[in-house]
Formats: C-alpha cells, sequence, structure tokens
C-alpha cells in the first residue's frame, strides 16, 4: 500500500470536490456524460495509437504498482540473501532449492533457478542483465503512456468545450439560458484538465518513482545471487549488498 | 493490420462524435469548408515548407506503416534465416538463390543477394550498415513530418478562428446573431485541435514505435545473413539471433 | 538569513497587494477559502503522488534551507582545516578529537570521526563521496518537489477556475450578479498562478542555487579532511583548499 | 527553385485567404497598417537585439537560399571531381587552372586553388575544415534567426491585441459597436500567428534542411579534392565518393 | 555601442507606441501605475528569490554589456599581442612592463603581470583558465538572471489582470463601465508581455552573444600569452592566433 499516491489521490480529488461544495454545487452538475465521454474516450483512443496492445493490456498492472507499490525492502532482500549464502557454503548450492518457495519476485526465482542450474558466471550475469533491459523497457513504455494521457486529456478537453460552444452558441435563442449553456461546455475541459494534474501526470511521475527503485532492487538481487554461486563468504556478501542502500537505511539495521 | 491504431482512431474520433451527437449537435455544423480548409490547407502549407517534395511524396506509404503495421514478426525471420543456414551448409551458398522468391522485404532480398553474389563480409557489412542508417533517416523524416503537422494544425485552427471573429464580429448589426457568428468561428479550432491530437501527433508516435521494431528486424536479418555467409552452425545460429528477442517472446517458440 | 530569498518575497507578494490595494480592492475578496482549498489541496495532493512520504516530510527543511541558508562559510570551513591540519602534525591524529566539538555540520563530524577512527583513505573517499551522492540525490528530489508544485498550482488554478464558472453561470438567473460571479471564480486562478510563480518555483531555484553551494562545501571538506589524514603540510592544505574558491573570495582573505 | 517552399508558402497562405473570402470577408479588413505596424516591427525590433548586425545583413540570402534552393547536385558534383580527378593524372595538377571557370562553387574554387598551389594534405584538410565550421556557424545564426522571428511574432500579435482592447474598450460609448471593435483587435493576433507559423518557422526549418544538403555537399567536396590531391585512381575516387550518396540517388547514375 | 541592441529596442518599443497612437489612443492610458507595479515589482521579486544578491548588484554591468558591448576587437588584440612578442624577444619579458599602461582589459593585465613576474607556463595556463571559468559562470548566472525575468513578466502580467477582473468585476454595478474596467485589467498583461518579449528576453539572447565573444577574446589572450612567454617568433603567433578568427575577418587584415 502507498500512502503518498492512496492519500495524494484522496487530498487531490479531495480538495476540489470539497471546494466545489463549499461553493455551493452539486456532483450531478459535473458527472455529464458526453464530457467525460469526449474527455476520457478520445484520450483512451489518442494514447491507444500511439502504443502498442501489449502496453495498453498492461495498464492493470501499471496502477497495482502505482497504488500498492510493492518493490520489496531492500533490507529483507539483502537479509534473504546473506540466509541463502550461509546455507549454500553449508549444505552446497543444491540445498537452496527448499527455499524457493520462500521467494516471491519472479526474477529472484529465475536467478535462484539458474544457479542451481549450475548455470556459469558470466553466462548468468549477461541472462540477468537482458532480464532487467527489458523489465526497464517495459517500465518505460508505462511512464511514457500515462505522460502521454496526460498531454492528451487537456487538449481533448477543449475539443469537448469547443464543440460544446459551437452546437450550444449556435442553438441558444433566448439569451437568458446562454449562461448555462456555456458553463455546461466548461465540464469537458474541468474533466480534461483535472484527469491530467491530479490522475495520469502524478501516476507518470510516481511509475517513474516505483521504476527506479525496481531497478536498485533487481540490481541487488543479481549481484547477490551471483556472489552466493561465488562462494563469497556471508560477511562479505553483506558489505557488498549494504553499499547498495542508503546510509538512512543501513542504520535501521543496526 | 495494427488493431491498436485502427482501434484508437475508432475510439477517439468516435468518441468525439458521439459526444456531440448526445448534446444534440448534428455533424453538418462541423463539416464547415471554410474552417476545414484554413486548417487543412494551412497545415500542409506550413508542413510543405518544412520538408523536401521527396518527404511529401512517402506520406502514403507513411499512413501505410502507421495503419497496416508490416514489420514482420521476428520469430519468423529468425526461422527462415535458420532454415536457410542449414540449406546453405548442405547445397552450398549458391542453394539460396530458389529461396530469393520467398523473401518479401527488399533488405532481407538484397542482403541474400549479396551473399550469393560473393561479397566479403566487411563489404557487406558496410553495405547493410549504410542501408540500415538510410532507412533510419527516411524513417525520422517521416516522424518528424507528422510531428510538424501536429504542431501547426492548432495554430492555423487559432488562425481561422480569429480570422472568423474578425470577420463576422465586425459585420453582425443584430446582437442575437453574435452567439450563432462566434460559434462558427471556432470550428476551426475544433478541427486544428482534434486533428493534431486525434490524427497527427498519435501517428507520429506510432510511425516511432514502427521504425524502433523496423530497425531491430534490420538488425537481425544483417546479424542473421552475415551467420549464413560465414557457415555458422545452425544452432548457433538461432542461440544467436534470439538474444536479439525478448524473453516474452521466446517463451512462445518453445 | 538569506536576504535575497526574504526580501524576493517580501518584494513580490508585497507589490502584488499593493497594487490591488491601489486599484481599491479590499484583500478579504482574496482570502476566498474554496479557491484557497482546491489551488492548494490540489497542489499538494498531485504532488504528494510524485513523490514519497519521506521527501514530503523533508518540506520543512527544505524551507529552512531557501529561507535561512545555512550553507557555511567556505573560507571559514577552509581555516578550521588548516587549524586542524596543525594540530593533527604536532598532536598526532586523535589530538583532533577535542576539536569535534566546534564543528557543527554533521557531515564534517562524520568525516573527521572516521580519520580519528584510523580509516585507511581509500575506504574514507569512497565513504565519503557515497555520502555526498545521498546528499545530492535528498536535494534534487527537494527541487524536484517545488518544480512540481510549481507547474501543477497553475493548472489546479484553472480547475478552480472552471469549475467556478460551470457552477455560477449555471446559476445566475440576474444578468446583474453575472459579472460578480464571474470575478469570483478568478479568484483560484490568481492563487494558482501567483503561488507557482512568487513562492513554488522561485523557492525551486533557491533550493537548486544552495544544492551547488553545499555541493562545493562538502567537497571541500572531504578533500581538506582527506589531506589532514595524509599530514600534508598546512601550507600546502591552504593552497590546494584554496583553488576550489573563486578568486573574488580569495582576494578577500588577503 | 525549390518548389516545396514555393508551393508551400502559396498552399498555406492561399488556404488562408480562400477560406476567409469563402465566408465572405474582404481583404482590406486584414490590411490594417497599425496591425501589422506592432507585429512586424516589434518582432524584427525584439529579434535585432538577440542577434548581431552582420547576421541581419545575411537576411536577403538566408531568404534566397530557403527560396531557391541553391545546393547543388551531389551526381554533378561527383562527376566533375571524378574528371578533374582523370584530369589530373594526365596532365599534372596544374592541369585543373583552366577547369576553374568553370566552377561556381567558390568552396570547390578555394578548395582546387589550394592544391594548384600545392598545399600539403595536412593543411588543406584543416584548412577547408575551419572553412566548414564557419559556414555552419554562418548557417545556425540564420536558423536561430528566423526561430527568433517566429518566437516573438505571435507574442507581439497578443500585444497588439491587447493594446486594442485596451484602447478601443476603454472608449466605446455604444455597446453596438463593441463587436466591431474587439474584431478590430485582434487583426494583430492574426498577422503574429500567422507570420510565425506560414512563414517564419516553416522557413527556419528549411534552412536546416538546406544546412544539412550543404554541409554534405561540402564534406563530398573536400574528401573529393584531398582525392585528386593524392593522386587516386578514378575509379577509387568514384567508390569513395559515392559511398556519400544515398542508395536511390547512386541508383539514377546506373 | 551596440547599434543592434540599441537600434531593436528602438525599433520594438517604437512599433508598439505607433502603432497605439495611429488608432487613435494616448500613452497615460498605459502608464497606469498598479499594472506597473504588480509587473515590475513582482517579476523583480520572483527573481531575486531565484538568484543571490551578488548576481542582483551585477544587473547594472550586466545591462552595460548588452548595450555598450565593450569586448575588444579580436584583431586589435592579436596586434598587440605580435607587438608584445617582438618587443619581449628584443628587450627580454621585463621590458612588457611599459607596455601594460595600454592594456585596459584586467584579465589581459593580469596575465602579463604573471608573465612578468615570471610565472611557470602550467601554472600560468592553470591560473588563468580558472579566470575564464569564472567568467563564464558569473556570465552564465547572468544570462539566466535575464531569462527568468521574461519568464516570470507575462505570469505577473496575468496575475495583474486577474486581480483587475477580480476587483473590478466585482464592484462594477453600471454594465456601460464594465468594458473600461476590463480594459484597464489588460495594462498589466501589456506590460507583462511586452517587457517579456521587447526587453528581457532580447537582452538575454545579447548577453548569451557577448559571452560568446568574450570568450573567444579570453581564449585568444591566454593563447596569446602563454606564446608571448614562450618565446615564440611573431610570424608564428601571428598564424596560431588568426586561426582562432574568422575567415572574414582575416581577409580585413590582408
Amino acid at each position: 500500500m502507498d500512502f503518498a499516491t492512496i492519500g495524494g489521490l484522496i487530498i487531490g480529488i479531495g480538495a476540489v470536490i470539497v471546494s466545489f461544495l463549499m461553493e455551493g454545487g452539486h456532483m450531478g452538475a459535473i458527472l455529464h456524460a458526453p464530457a467525460m465521454i469526449v474527455v476520457i474516450g478520445g484520450t483512451i483512443g489518442a494514447s491507444f495509437i500511439t502504443t502498442s496492445i501489449k502496453t495498453i493490456l498492461r495498464i492493470p498492472s501499471y496502477l497495482r504498482l502505482a497504488l500498492f507499490g510493492s518493490t520489496g525492502d531492500p533490507l529483507a532482500i539483502i537479509s534473504m540473501i546473506v540466509k541463502m549464502s550461509e546455507k549454500a557454503r553449508m549444505e552446497g548450492i543444491l540445498g537452496l532449492e527448499n527455499d524457493m518457495k520462500y521467494v516471491r519476485d519472479p526474477f529472484f526465482r529465475k536467478a535462484i533457478q539458474l544457479v542451481i542450474d549450475g548455470t556459469e558466471v558470466t553466462v548468468l550475469r549477461s541472462i540477468l542483465e537482458t532480464e532487467i533491459a527489458y523489465v526497464e523497457e517495459r517500465h518505460k513504455k508505462g511512464i511514457a503512456l500515462f505522460q502521454k494521457l496526460g498531454g492528451f486529456s487537456p487538449t481533448l478537453g477543449i475539443i469537448g468545450t469547443v464543440m460544446g460552444l459551437i452546437h450550444t452558441l449556435g442553438n441558444v435563442t433566448e439569451p437568458d439560458k446562454m449562461a448555462t449553456a456555456i458553463a455546461g461546455a466548461f465540464i469537458a475541459t474541468l474533466w480534461g484538465v483535472a484527469l491530467a494534474n491530479l490522475v495520469y501526470l502524478p501516476l507518470s511521475d510516481k511509475l517513474r518513482l516505483r521504476h527506479e527503485e525496481e531497478l536498485a532492487n533487481l540490481d541487488l538481487i543479481m549481484e547477490g545471487v551471483i556472489s552466493i554461486q561465488s562462494g563469497d563468504n556471508p560477511r562479505i556478501v553483506t558489505t557488498k549488498l549494504m553499499s547498495f542502500v542508503s546510509p538512512e537505511l543501513r542504520k535501521e539495521t543496526v
């Protein structure tokens, strides 16, 4: 659970709603279907063209990553690797087979499996680095997708508003109703700008942050597993991996 | 057929039209010739200056690339190269002459032809790399052209609207008709922003995606053909080429 | 106390208020709660998503840095290091233990402590460089946070204004009151643009300036402490450290 | 004659005029002297400050380059160089003196003259490279100047319009005439945006394109002349220079 | 005297004023104190925060540099250096002491003084390079300051206008006067956009141009003075320094 994301969404959207209600507005005025269709539909359409079906199907997993932030705790990863390195020195590398069931991260599992299979060090490193490169590319496509959503959303809001103005201004015969008609046209702008600035763009930034954390963890796992395979002394493994961690985190372990 | 592109165009433009009809508008109000002329004509004029006649003539082929996405499947390319490498080891390189007719990609054909002609490896690589560099340049000009179209389109919409305001406001004598006149002026903005955000800019992004895929394929073909010429063992050819492919795709072949 | 920051805030915000009062406005018209809630709340919400809880908790210390600018005077740092290097040559490195109480900068303290503990030069340098890298990252997150606040603030002002227009225009029955209603809606834009341009963005720039000064000081301390440990002649230490300082500052010491 | 430039200008400006006339406007309404003075004069003033007198005096030659595109045909250059290299091998380098009169490009003339004067290869290359570097700088200043013109033009349009609004709104006593007054104020925006997007910015892009073509030609000439001086075999000269040319162009020579 | 700067300011500001007067406006309408206070005061306030007191105090010298452009003529510098190198070879380096009084540029004076003092070549070069690096930094801060002024100015114009709209719209009881009130509010936008585009941003560009010229001159002086110290033959000094100068300038000396 990522409290900064959830909290930020609540504070941001909440502030907009509270302000609107304080002014005496009622939510029904904003939940206007045509405005929502043009903004959300148009944004999705434009963003779909810029990307591939594969990236689109990954949207739920991007959202999960941004909202629940399942990137592992580096200290827990280190302690698990150190325990494994002790076991590997005592029982041999095959003894790690039992520990596989505690490892949930698929990259970690794959790395351990390769070690158990007796993969040579240079091959092991090259396989893991390629894997990391593809994870990186996948992340970057997600970050770019939300950036695109955030870029197209306000312009589609403008399209909706201009379309509303063309339609309503052209048909208003009673001047009294013109203000109401103009007000209605602006709902699309509201949706376009609000979705971009309270949802899409912040989520894109959050995904970038997550991306950096996860890459750091993958590097940590790769170095750790290579250390295990090399039969390094567990104390050396700890020192080596701790240098990947910020000084603040290191203090917590003392 | 690229479903993300076609689907994206349908969803995006569809959302705009549905929303407009839901509000009670009718399409005739938007299909206003002067607005379309200033936006489309002006955008094309400005973009033509920024580029050369040659790039303009390639627009249909860029559109085909974005809409139908003919970039080959890397796994199919690999399997064809592996088969050729087997044949070349059994029947000699001249045996490939018969296979030429199954190869549709012109770059692939040219590469095979060079091998059959007995071109030396370094010369072969240098010719293919130059070829790839020119493909790259051609792609980049297309990406840039659609980017330019997307950049000029909204400003020409503004020009159309301002021009409409100058003309209509200056001649309206009955205040009742002013709203209708203003509404009409905004049609140009609508066309300018909609074309840019639902068509030009997304297509530019799609061309960039295609460009990256095609470059990867050309690299794959170049390495494969050089392997064939070197008489590499088909199993080694497979391993070598598979490292160019993402892990997900690799799994599909198992 | 950073007079450019404090003075700039007073001049900037003062100019806005003075101008408003000169026109005959009264402050009450601007201190409109719903406008402030949507702009400040929404901006904070969006910015919170883009960052982590840890960076948010550091906001007060970022503000303190920008407003009071506690970065040390490089000449004072140099003179302290030179005195320490003299003492270390006369009384041995352990003699520095007494001087620890005069050192307020935590990085400086840590560096001296490491020297007293007899840390080897290469290890010392590597520890201090890692420490500096983390300080750098922390600073950059602060600079980016204020940049984000400044980016989201005007768009949230627009959201507030559009929301106000939708609500008020839709309910105005007496045309006489429409102007007042529109005026009210613009208060959100005012807050959004003013906070971004008079507070958030300038503070982000100031933090970047501070960041550069502090990094230069940390480098100075690192080189100085390494010189102390190497037992360099105090005169050489002075020459070495002075080359880190701008010519103008150097003249002041003559 | 560069048909893409001339054609683009005609299509772009033509589309704007046709659209305006279709709506029933007459050109006189747009040819409003104060609007043109503030936009064109202001843009030129601002751009003059950003550059030097020397660059300003080169504007006509930049325009000629963009409109008539005198960059030579690379194939013609190659064929001329090959002929010269044959002559030089038969009659000696001094035999080139007669060919000088057919060479119109000043850079080409200078290069040949240096060869006839017996300049050493390394000196020759260094002189020509310096010359190319200065040509590059001169081009870049022109590209930047038109970019600046395109950047200042719309904001000066806004200045003109705001100025018009201040003046006309402040003096309108009959509400009937307000619409006409507002319409008049927008003419400056029209000029500002139209000049930027239909003239300045496209011409800046065209100059960049020309710049790349001309640099490629200068490189071609430099390599060719050095080959002549080295007494290379004409067939080798052809192969070498042909590798500078795109595959499409090469086919035309077959 | 930099005629491009002075001329550009006169043309730009003149065009705006002429256009305004042609429309029948009178300057008094624009010289509205509250609008000027919010734009100029607010811009200065915001820019002060982004920089340090030191950079602010240098504003007059930046303006002098942009307006009067005192960067020396490279040919004059070369001829002076060549004369000095002749003298140094005839009378020895101490003979330069008399020439010091003709050298006005402080960097040049410092360099000559160092040579007379018998500074070693590597030390001399390192001192002069550090000096140039600090000059570069000082210039960049000035360029950035005017860029910031130009960035904040239009947004402060918007703040002024929104503030004016809030105040005036909220208090207008007679619809007849609303147009005048709105017109008044736009004066702040006019000042903000005009100052940015006719003064701040062009001056920032001009400072960048000056910066490049001055850096080139400092490099020239450094190389020249090092040549003098090395006792190079005056003819070699000329050739060496001439290669720093554009071909066009070189011709003037023939």
